[in-house]
């Protein structure tokens, strides 16, 4: 039989262009004389729903919407994924659902039962775990078929105390199917063919994994679905971060093995593509889908002549084009001449929009209305945010008169460690490199200069500077960036201590400041905006901590 | 036996101060000749640690701080909760634990079956359920030992589907014991007696439930442990909002039935306070603990003259003390004349300390400096905001100069809708009203004022408005507050769908405009500061939405 695999970018609660969306990929499989098609996990609403699911209008939908896509397939089967009603006395009122459509009906419906609540995760909050299995028998063959973390249960680390495939193998399946929704991070492209490969071998099946693509809000999905064959071998590998429908062969020889072939072999990467062009392409898709799904095209931001507004701007021009990108340059009397130069080459490389608004009258404004509270009292941390928080103001007046949303250009060194101001430079509507570290942003830069020079040399050499008050270096207060940023990964994406931190041959005092730095800047970062994920453990709703907590602060 | 309830308020990750205070209660019981202390729910750590669970150093504190705990346990047994780990080569690394202690050693572990993992509840995202029960034996008692959830698996709605109590019975305990961090609603005093009400009579026997006190950020932990008979009758119930520790007889008599004595019978609210005494009350823990419990003394917040920030002002100076408020008045040339009157006739009814910051000068410098980008453009959306975020600049500055936390004077009504400015009015460090909806806030103020004028009348009884523009109402965009406000809570409380609140009565057009501008709002809200949680459903970690989906938006 002939097999599509449908790798589409959905958008969370939008039933109308989902649905037609999918209706469209049935028909062009229709057209390739294709038996079954199959769609990610939970396509009906997209994912992740969130709290959506809890209103039972919204179940509704999902379901009006699978049966008109039922409609549809005549002379094909298709697989799709909703949440449905448990009718169980006991237990969450969800299931997290595959349907088998066939000649219009539901034919079989398979329940997640392996559900990830860890990280950006909550499905626990909402679905029931399964706890029956079956195959579903389809056109001579016998399919098992799961959803996302039902094969994710790995011999290393066993979160879960049930393993569905161990069940369905004794059904004696033909084939695996896996549906998921995957959200990206740089390293996890690899650590998914491991495990799906590992279930391939364990169990000697060949595998089809249909991933989504595209981005909502904060979540990334890379798409780069998978088919194994029998030893666990990646035999094809569809494209990362954008739409494709990919048609196989699924033939029994003799014996009763199935094998896959197909005409078209799409690139399979040989080693994988490096972390810094998996976070740029991820960036871009990021940019891009949330300007789009939230109906917003233009995009502002403010450009210092430091290297992460530049980064920023960038990659805004990149994934919304140049002219729908403002940049604003807001010197101050701080600012130095190089800042602008730089800022103003950049703009002229990029060809975007730009105007100038120094900010000189309206500090001095602020400082003069304080004048009878703040009398004579030295300049300090007062007077470096009335700077960066004008500039928002400044921004966001922009937004409200011309329809702009602010692009947030904080990196995640800055983030983790409270180097920012609230309602200043940490406004945004979306943090592009909020899951960037300083040295990555480096690295993108370099990147987005592979070519021809886009980013000014003179960002990327110069010391990082916040100018918010005379000669002020970042290093004043923080540790170079390649030692602050080891440091913070060790914490944040490793959750090490600060005891095996010293011990790998930081300095105490140091790794200790650093630490306390993260966990008293909790408080600002609870009001940034959503962060692009494209790290394992980005800031937000990957990572939930105390405020008044006091644990190493 | 005579047994000990310590309803004691912890703070989250101090175990310095959490091991002091237990250990200070377990001397306390001893002079008492008490032979059992009973604690709360994870009260080694104070709940909710959130990620804290992640790091292995924070779990090893936990355990580090039980055992100096059990240590001086000598002639007093206790119950102590805290995370434990898994040693079992499947499922989550972690138990939510009870850990019985006597003779300075851990007797008797019981770990938590049932997760609560709904509204602000994340308990599998780090917690494996329980799956075997046993009683604990004591100086002739056999205590059914649960946590929290492990008693709310309720007939109506059954969200799991063990009931650890129908295992435990069957080893015939004569007493139930439930340590709970069971967080503050309105309306969850009532629920919570009728299900553990419920369980005593079901199983016949009598019940302590010992529940924490005292607010960890947003939430707000009530106490009001109680003491049922085992006819399921309430025959003692601790204060609410405040520490205690009661001292209880359980005796044995004839038929092995144990029987609960006591000398002193603590009030029971005969039924109940009023919601917004409950709410008053809570507000005010909530605030006087997020400024303990993060080092503050001293609060500011922008006095306008309306009602929010007048009750705001008038529930910090009673938390904190008049003389640790700072009001400033800050009006623009849209300011009324009896808004400033209004205003400092609350500074004088209250005593706080204030100052008047007139923004005139800032919001002329802003729209000069933007004469050029916005030329001629008509006063709109942009100019009003700039005053908003004018203040908020303002009051950060001198937070940042005399070190205030910024109080957030918004109220639910206005969060659910975005009738406010992100980066101006929604700015602070915790939001006291984010949960308290316009009409409530009304009577909040009628509570404030119960024996003498607080908030002056004017402020009570005048329309409502933002005046960021001449002569603005808030009527003039949103319904009347007493229909809002039912709409609203329909459909974020009860998450009624649009057709169902149409159903009850109300405006086709009005519902559907309200329900589309309470989720069109939600990157606003994602932007805010923690809101103190008051109703059982709060905008924050206990609503997560997507941002750019679209549904109902």
């Amino acid at each position: 039989m002939k097999i599509a695999l449908a790798q589409l970018n959905y958008h969370v609660g939008n039933f109308e262009s989902n649905t037609k969306k999918i209706i469209a990929a049935i028909n062009a499989a229709k057209n390739n004389a294709a038996d079954l098609i199959v769609f990610s996990e939970l396509c009906v609403c997209g994912y992740p729903a969130r709290d959506f699911f809890e209103f039972k209008e919204f179940i509704g939908l999902c379901e009006q919407a699978a049966y008109q896509i039922a409609s549809v397939c005549t002379d094909i089967a298709c697989i799709v994924g909703l949440p449905t009603l448990n009718l169980k006395a006991h237990g969450k009122e969800l299931f997290n659902t595959a349907w088998f459509i066939e000649n219009g009906k539901v034919k079989g419906a398979v329940n997640k039962a392996l559900l990830p609540n860890y990280d950006v995760f909550d499905e626990y909050r909402y679905f029931e775990p399964e706890t029956d299995f079956n195959c579903i028998d389809f056109k001579g063959h016998r399919i098992a078929l799961t959803i996302c973390e039902d094969l994710w249960n790995t011999i290393e680390n066993p979160l879960y105390i049930t393993r569905p495939m161990d069940k369905l193998i004794e059904q004696q399946p033909d084939v695996m199917i896996n549906i998921a929704a995957s959200p990206f991070a740089y390293n996890h492209d690899e650590e998914r063919i491991d495990i799906l490969s590992n279930n391939s071998k364990q169990y000697k099946l060949p595998l089809f994994y249909v991933n989504q693509v595209g981005a909502q809000t904060e979540l990334i999905f890379d798409g780069g679905s998978l088919v194994f064959n029998d030893e666990g071998t990646v035999i094809d590998e569809l494209p990362y971060f954008k739409e494709h429908i990919a048609y196989y062969n699924l033939d029994k020889i003799s014996g009763g093995k199935s094998i896959i072939t197909f005409d078209h072999r799409h690139t399979i990467k040989p080693a994988h593509t490096s972390d810094i062009e998996q976070i740029y392409q991820g960036l871009l898709l990021g940019i891009r889908d949330y300007f789009s799904k939230s109906g917003f095209k233009q995009a502002i931001l403010g450009l210092s002549g430091g290297i992460d507004s530049a980064v920023v701007c960038a990659l805004a021009a990149e994934a919304l084009g140049a002219q729908n990108v403002m940049a604003v340059l807001l010197p101050s009397r701080f600012s130095s001449d190089h800042s602008i130069a730089d800022a103003e080459a950049l703009v002229k490389n990029l060809g975007c929009k730009s105007e100038t608004i120094p900010i000189k009258t309206v500090t001095e404004a602020f400082e003069l209305a304080l004048k009878p509270q703040f009398s004579n009292l030295p300049f300090n941390i007062a007077e470096e945010n009335i700077q960066s928080r004008s500039r928002a103001v400044l921004l966001m007046a922009m937004c409200n008169k011309f329809g702009y949303i602010l692009l947030n250009t904080s990196n995640k060194s800055e983030a983790a460690v409270g180097y920012g101001t609230l309602y200043g430079d940490m406004c945004g509507g979306i943090s592009v490199l909020g899951d960037v570290y300083k040295t990555q942003v480096y690295e993108l830069a370099n990147y987005i200069n592979r070519a021809h020079e886009v980013i000014p040399q003179n960002s990327i050499i110069k010391p990082p500077s916040a100018e918010l008050r005379p000669d002020q270096k970042d290093s004043d207060s923080l540790p170079e960036y390649d030692i602050l940023d080891t440091i913070l990964m060790e914490y944040i994406e490793n959750r090490k201590s600060s005891s095996e931190i010293i011990a790998m041959g930081y300095d105490e005092q140091v790794v200790k400041r650093i630490i306390k730095l993260v966990n008293t800047a909790e408080h600002k970062r609870y009001q940034t905006p959503p962060i692009l994920r494209v790290s394992p453990k980005a800031f937000g709703m990957g990572r939930r901590m105390p405020i008044v907590g006091k644990y190493l602060s």
